[in-house]
């Protein structure tokens, strides 16, 4: 059984801990959370809970320990402090500075002699995978992310900081036209505007102007002013009713020739009804990897790039073979 | 440069030497042929074209050795032939006899300290590749393979041997209201059968029964009896005009479920307007993987599931770190 802990319990952290229990040879042990850990309700209360600055007693009760907080302050500090610990797996996301991420991972892991795999999930993760697949194979080609639908937490919290909203939600949805364009080899220019829509549903105070609110979101510049961008008002009770859900996913589609002139196809997609639960399963198969690739004697940090696909599996190298090739 | 050699000058061969010309860090240098090397035109006339019984004396001139023959009498004998003097790749795709065939290609390029990666392409390949992901990632799910629009060789075959038939071509179509059912996560059961119609453009001998022959095609037991079969009787030249090209494609869909039955599909799809092409393009890919794990000291037999991601791309881990990732 490989042993997980989980720093941080929010909603991928939970998404973890149901993951855990969809795979047979692993075991969760330990959550670490920043928080008072008599405060925390784990779904299985055999679980124990503690402080994180407890991690370090640990080291030995823990394989692979699954970094559960965000890309904007957490990972970049906590990636490489537990990086020295333990072997580590995170869904650190931020594209531009993932080089200076994974240097500073590295440098952690191999002076420990673990193994700390970053930016898991599906973009950075499984998108990434494909984009990279579908390259090596057709390197004359275009490469399109199409994002959605699914909900931007940046432009959900923007729409919520103008005055007279009181709760609000955004959808990034992708235009059909351009995924159709692409899909038949159109090879079009596409900026990220030109590919998706944004779809806002908003609940204001009482008495406030909706049209003015409409307005101010729509020339919202950077978030919505240069996109094509719905607005609907909605009630507070319908908000919460069919917009609490975290849906999302996507398509990476490369379009390329071989031959003369011959054109190929080759997409990927993702219809996710919960962006934390999903991350969290990448992250779980993830840990399996970080395990064997331990036990190999490897250290440092990697990426989804750097794993024989095979060490996501539960299954043997022959069975795999045998059910799956 | 990584030197290449390719065994069989077939599609699939000529696909390959049309494939290495996209990969800037490689070049062919031969040419392996059991006909008279003399009669074999190349696109590239500088390559050498020699007869396969001379390929021992040109071991250290080549890295990886690609072997474009055929699965149901070439690979089984070439594979560990070859193995046991270079490094190779191919496309064997018999399923069920991938075990015995991976022993066998085992075994030889152990001996001989070279990488022999088998059953390369899209089926198995990117699709056996794309499977594993997802049932690692979802391991509560159901996985479903729809093929086409194809041509299928076998089914074109049984086509021609019917009486008063001239020429034919069966086109595998998948069908759209059981992918939509398997994207809509309802989960349905569904035998290969229920998935796929076939597809049939018959050119019959001056005379001909046509009725007869329809009947006799789509009662044929294995091959169409139990499908839903559509044949179309078309003249000689639009045979020549309108199905002389060689698509294919299809789709791997997996349906699965996290934490308290929240739902998600996985979905990777192909559309090829050649299979020989295509099939060469990750054939060279897997090329470029080949020769890394020999240089890393590796031997063996691997498949797409043994191979770092990383190792099929020109790009170099950090460079694909910041622009893929």
């Amino acid at each position: 059984m490989i042993r997980i802990g989980i720093v941080g319990y929010g909603n991928l952290g939970k998404g973890v801990e149901l993951a855990i229990k969809q795979n047979s040879d692993m075991k969760l042990t330990y959550v670490f959370t920043r928080r008072a850990p008599e405060d925390i309700k784990l779904k299985d209360s055999s679980v124990k809970v503690m402080h994180v600055s407890d991690a370090e007693k640990l080291k030995n009760e823990i394989d692979v320990m699954i970094l559960c907080g965000g890309s904007a302050t957490d990972l970049p500090e906590q990636g490489p402090v537990f990086a020295r610990m333990f072997n580590t797996v995170d869904s650190f996301d931020t594209h531009a500075k993932i080089p200076q991420y994974f240097e500073a991972v590295d440098q952690a892991s191999k002076a420990a002699g673990k193994v700390g795999i970053i930016s898991v999930g599906w973009d950075p993760g499984l998108f990434s995978m494909n984009r990279m697949l579908a390259e090596a194979v057709l390197p004359q080609g275009t490469e399109y992310t199409f994002w959605g639908r699914g909900v931007s937490q940046g432009h959900s919290d923007a729409i919520r900081r103008v005055k007279g909203v009181k709760g609000g939600v955004q959808y990034t949805i992708p235009k059909d036209e351009a995924i159709q364009r692409v899909r038949n080899g159109e090879n079009p220019n596409l900026t990220t505007k030109e590919k998706h829509l944004r779809d806002c549903y908003v609940v204001v105070e009482e008495g406030a102007d909706k049209a003015a609110i409409e307005k101010e979101i729509k020339n919202m510049p950077n978030y919505f002013a240069d996109y094509e961008t719905k607005v609907t008002f909605i009630s507070e009770e319908e908000l919460k009713k069919n917009h609490s859900a975290m849906p999302h996913g996507g398509f990476v589609i490369r379009s390329g020739n071989t031959g003369e002139n011959t054109k190929h196809i080759i997409e990927f997609s993702l219809k996710l009804d919960s962006n934390p639960e999903f991350t969290a399963s990448v992250l779980v198969a993830a840990a399996r990897a970080a395990y064997r690739l331990s036990s190999e004697g490897q250290s440092g940090a990697k990426t989804m790039f750097d794993i024989p696909l095979g060490y996501l599996s539960i299954k043997s190298a022959a069975q795999l073979r045998k059910e799956l090739l």
